[in-house]
């Protein structure tokens, strides 16, 4: 794409928000935002200097790219509905992990995905310049267009197929909200205890760090691995009031012990 | 403790070795290193400017610290053949978060806990400066004595007991020892696809980023906080053929979602 694409992105939510952003930040014109409901798409609008509309058909016809950066379950309805108001050769691309590019086909010839490899938060400032950028789209061309745009955004640019998305996100469960979920039940534990979680915050640090040079089995540690059923044995006994919390621990620590014994 | 405190470290494992140099650096005189098996012991009390002994009779009587960062099943043999070669008024302290300070008791009646809440790897540098040092001791004077020269080691110094520190360590368990598990997971089913781990590096990064200002809750987000069926689904029957993997992942996604309800 040339240097000053113009974009409409249908969305407002955490991806939209940093995503439109950092391509403005990168010499991208947002022309337009939709969004169904208008507090946050005429905010988000007004940050990125664009207009603002909560009606499809109102899409403004003839930019570079429409950018789907919707939950999942939007995305669908969304470009079925969009389809009739936009000219056959607009190129349209969603930013999901877990939505098919076969979800935009039957509505568009012209259709991929712009999938940034990240979890977003509203008003955290991420490193957008290492986040991994997937790209796809169904002919050669475009495909060629979206990655020229993700290497505006991101050094780390992947041409990533539908079948490998899928299991990039089921990997990005297990480290993002699956972790984060651990991280809630240190935290639950802590403040039954009234134990600052503070006490905790520098080993998570640490615990992500040492994975970003080596392989995270090198750097197992703990009463799992080391098949230490006394230290175990004590740990369920505490976690007796906590089912939930115990069978998580259960299911863990048997996994851990695999890993050992391959 | 006065400036130059002199210190016996019995162990030459990852605690240690970081532990050790962290002392010297502060201004401690690490006197003595102990190990049973003379190979790494000897290097690190090389490095650690001390003299060495593979024999607990060898040990030195008049240190003011006697540190035992052994691994958890040494501490109370070690403590029990120890005891007969010390002095009455040496002072004692183990290192470990899952050993409770009675394993020391019988053996010395100057003893405690001087546990640095963090994960170490051999070769590692780790910024000793924001660890939790968790201390304790029977008597307040040693107390007071294990705090000061935690203070000079960290600036996150607590007086932690032997349930708030059982209470800890299986949290730590939870934020580390699972928490990498899952990476490795991610690492594995990756590595099945032969996609690179480096996708997943930038996630893992922010993931534990996000939670060191807020609580893990309010960060979490994915298919099982929003109890979106289908893409767990498409998950659960991409993870049939890796059934371990499958039993953490509906554990994990049932668990998130009891947070969801409360």
């Amino acid at each position: 794409m040339h240097p000053t694409t113009t974009i409409v992105l249908l969305g407002a939510g955490n991806v939209a928000d940093r995503l439109g952003r950092r391509l403005l930040q990168s010499g991208c014109r947002i022309r337009q935002v939709y969004n169904r409901t208008p507090a946050p798409g005429t905010a988000l609008a007004e940050d990125l200097q664009a207009s603002f509309t909560s009606r499809l058909e109102a899409v403004d016809r003839d930019a570079d790219l429409y950018l789907l950066a919707l939950s999942d379950s939007a995305i669908g309805p969304v470009a079925r509905e969009l389809c009739s108001y936009l000219p056959a050769r607009a190129l349209v691309a969603h930013t999901s992990g877990a939505v098919p590019s076969s979800v935009l086909t039957p509505y568009f010839s012209r259709s991929g995905v712009f999938y940034p490899l990240q979890t977003f938060t509203r008003g955290r400032a991420v490193d957008f310049s290492d986040i991994p950028m997937c790209v796809f789209a169904g002919n050669p061309d475009d495909e060629a267009r979206l990655l020229q745009l993700a290497a505006r955004l991101s050094r780390s640019v992947h041409r990533i197929d539908d079948r490998q998305r899928a299991i990039l996100h089921v990997a990005a469960v297990f480290v993002n909200n699956f972790t984060n979920h651990l991280f809630h039940i240190g935290h639950s534990i802590l403040g039954e205890e009234n134990l600052p979680f503070d006490l905790l915050r520098p080993l998570i640090r640490e615990t992500a760090a040492k994975v970003q040079t080596g392989p995270p089995a090198a750097m197992q540690t703990g009463p799992a691995i080391r098949n230490d059923a006394e230290t175990i044995g004590r740990h369920l006994q505490y976690l007796e009031q906590f089912p939930d919390y115990r069978r998580v621990y259960d299911v863990l620590t048997e996994s851990i012990g695999k890993v050992g014994k391959t």
